[in-house]
C-alpha cells in the first residue's frame, strides 16, 4: 500500500517550556530560548541538540522546532522545518510575513544547507543565529552540508537580514556537550 | 495553545495512480512516472506543477510525492520532500540508503535551493531529472532559489550521481500548460 500520510511531532514537553505571552525583546533574548529548547532536546533524549523559535511581530512566540530527526525516521525534521511548518500551520499560510511582518527565526545554529534552503521560501525578514557552522563541525561532526558561496548575500537579496554569533559561548556549550555524549549522530 | 503537530498528505487520486508491483526499468521510465504525477497534480487542482518518486534497488517505487504546498499551507511540501518523507517513513530510517542501495530520485524538475539540500541528507544514490531549472522559471516564473556554484559536483562528491534532461521535453510541457493556466503560484 502507498504510504501517503507524513506525521511529526514535539515532544511533549515543549508543551509545558513556552510561555506564548512572553515577549522576548531582544535577539539575545530570541536565540537563548532556541539554545534552551537545543539543550532540553539533548536531555530529554527527544531529538537532536538543535532548537529553532519563529517570533512574530510583538517579539511573541508563534512556533518552535527541535531536531526529530531519529525519533521520526525522517532527514527533513530539523528544528528550523519543523518551526517553519509549524507557524505557516498556525498562521494558515506557506509565506509567514504574507500575512504578518515582520517575522523572526532564531535558532541555535547556523541552519544546514536544506534549512538555508527552506529559509529562502518560509517569509521570514530575520534570521538571528548562536553557532556557526564550523562549531557545530567541530563540537559534533555534524556536517553543515554545501551552501552559495555568499549565503548571506543571497538571503540579503531576498529581502532576509542576517545577525550571527548571538550567544555563541551558550550555543556551543550545549554542542560540545552533545558531543561528549557519543550519542547517535542523525 | 502551541501548535505540535505537523500532518502531511498525498492528494487521494494517487492511491489509484500507483503500482508497486511495476519495475520501472530505465531512467526515462522512472522520469515519465515523476512527470505523470506533476500532470495529474495539476489536473486535479491537488497543488503545484510537480512531482517526484523514490525508487528501491529493483526498480520498484518506494514513495512518491507531488507539491502539497498551497493544500497544506506548508512551503516544505515540495514533491521531492514529500517523497523523501515518506520513504523514509516506510523503510523507518533517515537515511534510504543505509537500509537498502542504490536508491534513486526521480523529480520532474531541477530540485529547488530547499529540496537540493534535502537531497543531501535523504540517503539517496542517483538523481534523476526532468526539467532543468530555467525552464521552471522561464515557463512558470516560479524561482528556484540559490545554489552552490557547482551544485552537481557537490552531490557527486556525497555519492549522488545526477542525469539531467530525460524527457525534458515532456516536462516542460506540464510546466508551459501550468504557466499558461494563470493560476496561484504557490
Amino acid at each position: 500500500m502507498l504510504h501517503a500520510q507524513v506525521h511529526l511531532t514535539l515532544p511533549a514537553w515543549t508543551h509545558d517550556t513556552i510561555d506564548l505571552s512572553r515577549a522576548y525583546s531582544s535577539d539575545q533574548d530570541k536565540v537563548t530560548l532556541a539554545i534552551e529548547l537545543s539543550r532540553r532536546n539533548v536531555e530529554a533524549a527527544s531529538g537532536g541538540p538543535f532548537g529553532a523559535v519563529v517570533f512574530g511581530p510583538d517579539h511573541r512566540v508563534i512556533s518552535i522546532g527541535v531536531n526529530r530527526v531519529m525519533p521520526h525516521t525522517c532527514s527533513l525534521a530539523h528544528a528550523e522545518n519543523m518551526a517553519y511548518m509549524l507557524a505557516q500551520q498556525r498562521l494558515q499560510t506557506p509565506r509567514l510575513n504574507e500575512r504578518i511582518a515582520p517575522i523572526t527565526l532564531a535558532t541555535s545554529s547556523q541552519p544546514c544547507c536544506q534549512c538555508y534552503g527552506a529559509t529562502v521560501w518560509a517569509g521570514i525578514d530575520r534570521l538571528l543565529i548562536g553557532a556557526r557552522a564550523e562549531d557545530v563541525m567541530t563540537l559534533t561532526e555534524f556536517d553543515e552540508g554545501p551552501l552559495p558561496a555568499d549565503w548571506i548575500g543571497e538571503l540579503n537579496k531576498r529581502g532576509i537580514e542576517v545577525v550571527r554569533d548571538l550567544c555563541r559561548d551558550d550555543a556551543r556549550a550545549v554542542l560540545r556537550a552533545y558531543g561528549e555524549m557519543g550519542d547517535d549522530r542523525y
